[in-house]
């Protein structure tokens, strides 16, 4: 399903778990192969697979992984033996949604088939496994494929965060257009806001797209105002972590920012948001809580201390674009204006 | 002239130059105590005196410090080795255009003295020095002065970079309102853009400010959307590097940004300048040259790589905003609509 020069952070390879350290990341490409739960419990706890697509589909091979050699006799001790490695695995990273999500899905798939024999049984945790990744990178290249239409070859895009294929099955949502551009023959050049404080930028957005020879440069994000008065971009494209059903989005912090630039200069803002990711309870932006991390990430996250002791310091980890500064969602199901996006899912 | 809670970062105190290395902030306060010309060039050469006003003044004092122990029995002979002494101290950062005007003042001095001693003249290089550095604390105050009649006690605040007490005599430029409302007793509530690459604002400003004891809170520069949005700030101040005649301002990279930002929110957007910036040589902002700087200082200059080897980087070291931004240019002479600034130095 992927094409070759694109990384895969996760993948199924002669029955064993291959995983990008992510942890290594830009300075190594560093792969794993992991052929016991442990390990990928270790694995998704020490953040060597991150991003919620990518940690659910490692948790579903690990699950996998810890009932292949079971000695279960009999349908009922298999079945019993998932749910007990799925509640190991969901220690792993409690706070990862996307971990239970896919765990559940294999318990509720090993219910269905419990008319199975064992080999079947064991059988079935690994298609369903399977079945998640490519469900993902299907989501994940048709909201490629819908962004790609508001493209054109030459154009220069701006992304912010790292809505990329290091965080899912492939492509990832935001630069899934960028893939299938490359694909294509296309000329696009990215320009990747470095996104302090943790830097996704930098260290995974630049580094993945650099790997697939995708044109990217790197800059700071006080400097995509200047880019774009400059002329050097025609688009911009983030992801999302919440759509609210009034098309307010909620994304990694410096994305309203960009998005009021980005209106200031004419340009258009788009929101790649798998349906997933839309919330038809939130009413609006304003009911999303805005997590707030602790200062040391600006103060001393990058190797060395660059502000004094005990500076008092404000970091919101996410902010809220209105609708009214966003130019269209974009999901699996089509372009959606904002004050639309119920219609994503009906 | 400065407040006993104000940094200094440039003095002459008890016949020596007393200086704060600014290599070792914002960790360590620490004053160096230089008594010789050749410790002053160390000094500015390895940057522990940083700011275009700082750098004139210590080298101005260095200057004094190469002269004041000569054994020159005539005027002329004096003259020459002030010359000497100068065009040493001018290697010590060649770059650096406030230093070859500082000390091209201290030799028009003595040139202007030349009818007098040895002594006097030793004297009226020394009191040429403590001229130069009284005139930029005025500038600065005044400039702060005038900049105090546009807030109002417990407003908010956001500034970018360093305009600050650290580069100048005393006060900064954009800084200098944040300390006049100190002494009045005011509380404003000053934000500190971090500013990305080289983290000015992080290192410099909000350590200045808090060892003043003034409410500061340093956040990222992609947080001033969302710290606008909020409500937290009603006005932005910043410094300049250029203001042309037409009232566009080079200014810090992401400068433009910000004001972009202001103007989206409503929030007024001040420029502090003293005469010494406004260059009506230059008819607008687009004959500014803009210096690229090395991509390391976005991938490497924070400890550890944080970007992939080879990424392609964009890093202007300024950006101009221009005239239709900007809500007034603040100087040594009053408050101006940008588009009028050349009646600053009528």
């Amino acid at each position: 399903m992927t094409t070759s020069s694109q990384l895969t952070p996760v993948k199924w390879e002669n029955n064993a778990l291959v995983l990008l350290d992510q942890t290594k990341l830009p300075v190594e490409t560093i792969y794993l192969t992991l052929t016991t739960a442990e390990e990928v419990w270790a694995a998704i706890r020490h953040l060597q697979v991150r991003g919620a697509p990518a940690i659910g589909m490692a948790a579903a091979y690990g699950l996998y992984l810890g009932v292949r050699n079971s000695e279960a006799a009999t349908t009922e001790a298999l079945i019993a033996e998932v749910n007990q490695k799925a509640e190991y695995l969901g220690s792993s990273r409690p706070t990862a949604v996307n971990l239970f999500w896919a765990l559940d899905r294999i318990k509720a798939r090993v219910q269905r088939d419990a008319g199975k024999d064992v080999v079947q049984l064991k059988a079935a945790v690994l298609d369903e496994a399977l079945a998640i990744q490519k469900e993902d990178a299907e989501v994940c290249r048709t909201i490629g494929e819908n962004l790609l239409t508001l493209l054109e070859d030459g154009m220069g895009v701006l992304t912010h965060c790292n809505p990329g294929a290091l965080a899912t099955a492939a492509y990832g949502t935001a630069t899934a257009p960028f893939y299938l551009a490359k694909e294509r023959g296309w000329d696009l050049k990215v320009f990747a806001d470095e996104t302090r404080p943790v830097l996704q930028g930098a260290r995974l957005t630049a580094y993945e797209l650099q790997q697939a020879g995708i044109d990217v440069t790197l800059i700071c994000d006080n400097m995509a105002a200047m880019v774009m008065s400059q002329g050097k971009v025609q688009a911009v494209i983030v992801g999302t972590d919440r759509v609210a059903a009034n098309g307010d989005v909620a994304n990694k912090i410096g994305t309203y920012g960009v998005a009021v630039l980005a209106k200031a200069h004419g340009i258009p803002f788009y929101v790649a948001a798998p349906l997933s990711s839309i919330d038809l309870e939130t009413a609006t932006g304003a009911q999303i809580p805005i997590e707030e991390r602790p200062g040391e990430e600006i103060t001393h996250g990058l190797g060395k201390q660059v502000a004094p002791d005990d500076i008092k310091v404000y970091n919101p980890a996410f902010d809220v674009t209105p609708a009214a500064y966003i130019t269209a969602i974009v999901t699996e199901t089509g372009i959606f204006k904002p004050e639309e996006i119920a219609k994503s899912k009906a």
